[in-house]
């Protein structure tokens, strides 16, 4: 990483959602030798678009390439400026902090994103400073560097008030879905968990799902009806 | 204006929305002999938050210390770098562009920001390149620099996606202030207008609102209740 091809003091950070059918887990990275956790992030190069970098990182990461990605808040208070910890980084990993990284421990307000995937289709790819990238449930993640448990907060407050405001739940669904399918998307990402009854009243109010044929499975008085979204 | 105090490649937007009974406006800067118009900008100092140097641009162009402030977005594509719009608005006001001022015409991944404020209050002061620093109908803006219009229209899509959520409403209103009041704010900033009886009904049934003693008059039968929010 040569700090002369990207914007000084900007980086941003991703707060990846991965769900598999039932529960919601974020992506984080573990530095060499430090036990210390952090959201997947990088820095923008002079000549691509902001948007263009976050997808590149994604990209290496995720090895996936079409991601729903929403930018939601960027962080830029002085307090999350903390070179001692980027320093401690840096020697755990063998290079001097005086040396070519240096610019590493520079002041940088950060862009933050959320991204939503299946993560049966991830393998996670961890960068050259950190050993392990893996999936961590939302509710049990370990204590992370600088303001990035503030990151995750944000990003959670956000994912949630957009389940029904821009049904962001549609992104982990296959094209055609059964209601219990769509109700764990839901339980998953509020936290909570619904009466059957009333959340099918609730979503087909909403008028934002067409009905299908029914699922064949074996039992056909059992078989539970397929939904899809009215609007991608 | 050094470069050397700023956060280099980094600057901020904001879109004041200004309400004073009836109308929705923006405040616009209009730079000297150029009649080129652009939102009020900043940039960071190295020191300082933020959202503090957001703060400290607000009161600078309007007076105002205590303002309702929401970041919305960050613009970070690089067709947003016009160098030679920059060039020309510093050429119009006799700088160099090769000169002190020459970190003007680098690439800027924008912060935007918008505002909130009842425009009575406020006497808008230009900057140092700007000769005017005016409010205009949300509807009858001038053409814009840059991005400056994508950036207004992200704001409006925010503060109306915020007038139920989060209230907004609430800081262009007195404390207390009558159904009336309120419906011409929520008409002003959606832009459409709402029967008396249907918006007072989906009001109270919000139950954000306290309802007070009658607003006297001089004619009781007609005095309207006076109302106040649940909450800040």
């Amino acid at each position: 990483m040569e700090s002369s091809d990207f914007i000084p003091n900007l980086a941003y950070d991703s707060v990846i959602f991965g769900f598999s059918g039932d529960q919601l887990k974020i992506l984080l990275m573990e530095y060499h030798n430090t036990g210390l956790f952090a959201l997947p992030g990088g820095f923008v190069k002079k000549t691509e678009n902001l948007d263009d970098a976050v997808r590149r990182g994604l990209a290496e990461r995720t090895g996936l390439t079409h991601i729903y990605l929403e930018q939601f808040h960027t962080f830029g208070n002085l307090s999350r400026h903390k070179p001692e910890v980027m320093k401690t980084i840096l020697i755990a990993n063998g290079h001097d902090p005086n040396g070519p990284m240096r610019w590493l421990l520079d002041r940088f307000i950060s862009v933050a994103y959320y991204a939503l995937i299946d993560y049966r289709y991830v393998i996670p790819r961890p960068d050259e400073l950190s050993d392990s990238c893996t999936w961590y449930h939302v509710d049990q993640l370990p204590e992370l560097i600088l303001d990035h448990r503030e990151i995750v907060n944000k990003a959670l407050e956000n994912l949630r008030e957009n389940l029904d405001r821009k049904l962001v739940g549609m992104n982990l669904l296959p094209e055609k879905f059964t209601m219990q399918e769509l109700q764990r998307v839901y339980e998953a990402i509020s936290g909570t968990s619904f009466r059957r009854t009333s959340f099918q009243r609730k979503m087909l109010a909403m008028e934002v799902l067409i009905r299908h044929e029914k699922k064949y499975s074996g039992k056909a008085h059992k078989a539970p009806y397929l939904y899809s979204f009215t609007r991608k």
